[in-house]
């Protein structure tokens, strides 16, 4: 298959990109490296030593012979450019993962508001759009989110993408009907993923497109079967206040002797997956494509739930940190459930990777490996979701470490 | 109270403005203008003779001695000429109409569609981004559409935005919930309307904003209680294949005696408000605003129902046109049942002008009056909502007469 990995230089994309270079596909990765640029933005970097993407691919294409093309365009501003692009390359199947990701990143001002709803509204708008006018009849799978089912429970697992309901009619009789999952994100990089279902709900039944949305979990780990290859194939791994996850922080807490940082009381419940999974995963929906004319094809992409807290104490116990318990930037319930339907993937031959298993790698082969690097002004969390919550963040990274041990 | 019209040289929102300044309020319009650049665009013009928007201000004043303060800024694109406005304005209120909004001109190229996602979509952030940014606590009374519900009924009445469901729990019980209605855009346009929703939604429970969400009707009739006080304060009159609504297109046909033209069966359901009754309505909402941190609150913005093919054979009866079937250029359903609960409008004591007391009076004062002015050309459809449907669709308007003589 010839296959487009809009957004193949992030963290899900490139090891994705690799993956199924090395099952043989013509893999092309299409990129504006913003996450590059808001790296020097934020003045941060990748744990790891990350090449670029030129270097990266050119390392593969050595190790391996294979090609994995890159193509700078940018999804969201470059229309006629992408229009173009795929017009010439006419892929079988395009993996988009080109949005700007980051909850926090997202809430961090007015220009990030405007910018991560422009960014991700526009790239995959622009996609659906040039799709139809190319009377391109790829298969579209995109990286969505558990956030947008939001973190509260109705009572019942959450399916995958489509809720059962009965509704009262006119005349007394109940009529059941499956929903759209009502949406309730909890950021606005999850409001734009909320966004991006109507935008796949509209073209999937106007132009009868096929698409694939993945609701995934946070994903965790940092090698995979490829990246492992050569040093300079790594993935990256962030670990700051915006783009770290909170597991990321809590390895590189661990890694560097601080304590674990929980937000509020640590109830959230949080879903999670493996690196490697993930990549099987988004394999395995690329083999099962919708038909045209059918509905969104929707899969849950995580493989287990936890409370933040229950995970500071696994790490802990793996590690001996302690847990230092901070202000919840994020304006969200303090507790809640999260149980999540993941039948189709395990139906379709999913092993997951646990936690349980693979967390203390993670610690020994990249957190402690590579924490010469780790700035420590980083790892806090500092972007407030309202205006009232801002000024109870402790922005001072010590501030941390005085508190947990007192 | 000092409110800002967004879109207040539009077909609703000029006559809301006018309403509001004859009542005492301090109005402010903010528009762009694009409507008129896009009457140039498509080579069409209001039936109506449209003055400048700077010269129906003046002639308001000269009239009744009261100011309606211009603004030239477009909401989408000047996020910090708007913010800095609404920072030294500070309205109580704002009613935004500063939208694309027109389903056929959404659906003409990749082009449109790509300029009404980003319009509606930015144009809706910026103002609730900026009031955010602001701790502008305005009530945002936004114009929405009967069309985010789609014109698929769930065998009940469409209820006001929110629809009770229940939900089977894990333990085999029934939950009760309300649910934002299920979107199911049918165009472009339609879509920018439900991600609309998604993102007051987002705001007004991350950050407590009053917003009032008016699921509008099509709206019929041009003449207004002030808009009839000079010649030169007249409304526009959309009547072209891509602003014009269906009834408006019927009028102009009787005027010229053309055919109606009826789109497939005629068997599409519509819902219909007359600009007087709208202008009230808004009236209505500005004076029953939400609770800070209260749930979006929605209206149905609409006084009757009835099926495009009923409406033909109503103006037929009243004027002695014929009726002529052409190929439907949207994709939709043939024929859709629309039962639409407005309760509460009615409850707040709008009393609604009947299509069957005001048409005629509309065909005479209006369509008949500024006939000489129709460019024939113009009235039929021409934007196709796929590929496949493009081609059956016949351009040429004498066509039309042939065939219903035929
Ligand atoms: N990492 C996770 O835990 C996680 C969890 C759930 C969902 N996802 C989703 O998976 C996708 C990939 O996540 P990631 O962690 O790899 O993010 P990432 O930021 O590492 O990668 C995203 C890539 O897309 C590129 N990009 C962004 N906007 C673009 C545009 N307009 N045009 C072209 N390229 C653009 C960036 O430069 C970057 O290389 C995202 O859509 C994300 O929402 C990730
Ligand atoms: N007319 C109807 O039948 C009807 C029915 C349902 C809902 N609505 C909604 O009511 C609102 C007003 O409709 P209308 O018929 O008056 O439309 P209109 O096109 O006559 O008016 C819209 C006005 O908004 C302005 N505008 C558009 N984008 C802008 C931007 N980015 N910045 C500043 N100004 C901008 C235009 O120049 C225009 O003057 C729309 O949002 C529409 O979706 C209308």
């Amino acid at each position: 298959m010839k296959i487009a990995v809009m957004g193949g230089d992030g963290f899900v994309g490139w090891p994705t990109a690799l993956h199924l270079s090395d099952q043989g596909h013509e893999v092309h990765i299409v990129d504006n490296l913003s996450r590059r640029w808001i790296d020097t933005e934020l003045g941060v970097q990748s744990l790891t030593p990350m090449d670029s993407i030129q270097e990266r691919t050119r390392i593969w294409h050595a190790e391996t012979g294979r090609r994995i093309r890159f193509h700078l365009i940018d999804l969201g501003r470059d229309y006629e450019l992408l229009k173009n692009w795929l017009g010439e390359v006419r892929p079988d199947a395009i993996i988009h993962f080109a949005e700007q990701r980051a909850a926090p990143y997202s809430m961090k001002s007015d220009r990030h508001k405007n910018y991560t709803v422009n960014n991700n509204v526009n790239a995959t708008h622009n996609l659906l759009n040039a799709m139809v006018e190319l009377n391109l009849d790829a298969h579209l799978v995109h990286l969505g989110t558990m956030g947008v089912y939001g973190y509260s429970s109705v009572g019942a697992a959450i399916p995958e993408g489509y809720l059962p309901v009965q509704i009262n009619t006119a005349d007394g009789r109940q009529a059941s009907q499956e929903i759209l999952y009502p949406a309730n994100p909890g950021s606005i990089y999850h409001m734009t993923k909320c966004l991006d279902q109507l935008l796949f709900q509209f073209y999937a039944k106007n132009d009868g497109l096929r698409i694939t949305d993945l609701h995934q979990g946070i994903v965790w780990g940092t090698h995979t079967e490829q990246t492992r290859r050569h040093p300079q194939l790594i993935n990256r791994f962030d670990y700051d206040g915006d783009y770290g996850t909170v597991l990321n922080r809590f390895l590189i807490q661990a890694a560097i002797g601080y304590p674990l940082t929980v937000h509020g009381t640590g109830g959230q419940t949080r879903a999670f997956i493996h690196i490697q999974d993930s990549v099987r995963c988004i394999e395995l929906a690329l083999r099962n494509p919708p038909q045209r004319n059918a509905r969104v094809e929707i899969f849950n992409q995580m493989t287990e739930t936890h409370r933040v807290r229950d995970l500071a104490e696994m790490i802990a116990r793996m590690t001996g940190s302690e847990i230092a318990w901070l202000p919840n930037p994020r304006k969200e319930a303090a507790e809640n459930e999260l149980i999540v339907d993941n039948d189709k993937f395990l139906a379709l031959g999913l092993e997951p990777i646990t936690l349980e298993s693979g967390l203390l790698g993670e610690i020994v082969d990249v957190a402690k490996k590579y924490a010469h690097r780790v700035d420590r002004s980083r790892v806090p969390a500092v972007s407030a979701w309202t205006r009232d919550i801002a000024p109870t963040l402790n922005h001072d990274p010590e501030g941390v470490r005085l508190r947990s041990v007192s």
